[in-house]
């Protein structure tokens, strides 16, 4: 264990989102911020952030705000996106299509070396740089080349069963988009599981409660 | 203007979650739950779910707990689940097929009534039980059936313009998959974007962060 302190799950739940504010502010070319502006944009009291950055050992300077560029450095050092890891794909349908062709892998540290299905017409294509290969391998490949995550696009019925075989076979992270639960699966391995329901349930409340209705 | 607390947004971001974990227990059958209980399974301290329910009046009975079924049914209430909404969904692209195949949008009062996009060879093709119809005909449609909401599954170039049409053609509600801020182009609209490198990036924490390393 590196650390003792236990970082609360919605201090981790923010850190993705001040990471791609402070992207954008860089990208605008921002220098400082205020906490107040920062507070502001983010929909969070000033004490909060500070609180949040505080787990952290705090940044900014009283008086000056943060520096941009720096906590956005500090931001991608916590959030581990400057350690090089190796991604596998499985599943190459509509869903595992879009993920490798539409998520920038690169941006958060991760190279993907291979994508894995079942269906045999799809083998050797090549997607987002990494080959499409037949699922039978997929044990074979894991035990020889260790990546270091599995991004789950597989339906629910096959997922089950593939978590235990890439846990068996030595992955132990999943990116998970499949309705099964992969904590439940195994609970000591990271998951991080992606309930695309709960943004659909958010926009039902918004628009439930907004003003003009 | 219906009600004039305002909620904060990280409570609203925690409803989904509790309505999740509710539905999985009452399809375990458990049909009461202590605060202690729900606190553990979902990570939150039992003081702030006493919190979070008192922003919507409050539920539970101090010594019984919570009606899982019952609460069930207020968080429901709450996210608007059970009002009947039309939606569409614009791109029929990977991820477009994946979104109208895999979502179980009726769960949550959603009914996909037609989908569109550039491509005339996809024409004709039922999504979901919907058709897709050609984008060139998306502002006719929108003005005379009137959809509450629009799945945006375009690249982010084509993103801007299309918001732009189907707000003056009087869509207001928007689940915005595309890389473009959709909350900024209409800061009145009602949207919900869905930041897939969000999840991505707290995996990439979690990998750093935990024990076994």
């Amino acid at each position: 264990m590196k650390d003792t302190k236990v970082i609360s799950a919605s201090v981790i739940a923010r850190l993705p989102r001040y990471y791609r504010f402070l992207c954008e502010l860089q990208n605008r070319g921002v220098v400082r911020i205020s906490s107040k502006e920062l507070s502001k944009t983010m929909g969070l009291t000033a004490s909060q952030i500070r609180q949040d950055f505080n787990c952290f050992g705090g940044f900014g300077q009283q008086g000056y705000g943060y520096n941009v560029s720096q906590l956005r450095q500090e931001m991608a050092e916590i959030l581990g996106l400057n350690a090089p890891k190796t991604a596998i794909l499985i599943g190459a349908g509509n869903l595992g299509m879009a993920i490798a062709r539409g998520m920038n892998f690169e941006d958060m540290g991760f190279r993907l070396t291979a994508v894995f299905d079942v269906d045999k017409k799809k083998l050797n294509q090549q997607l987002h740089g990494a080959e499409i290969r037949d699922a039978a391998e997929l044990d074979d490949y894991c035990r020889t080349f260790r990546p270091d995550m599995a991004v789950l696009c597989l339906p629910e019925e096959q997922a089950a069963e593939t978590v235990k075989l890439l846990i068996n076979a030595g992955v132990n992270s999943f990116w998970n988009f499949s309705h099964c639960d992969v904590r439940r699966l195994c609970p000591d391995e990271a998951g991080a599981n992606v309930h695309l329901s709960h943004s659909l349930m958010t926009l039902s409340y918004i628009m439930k409660n907004r003003e003009d209705r």
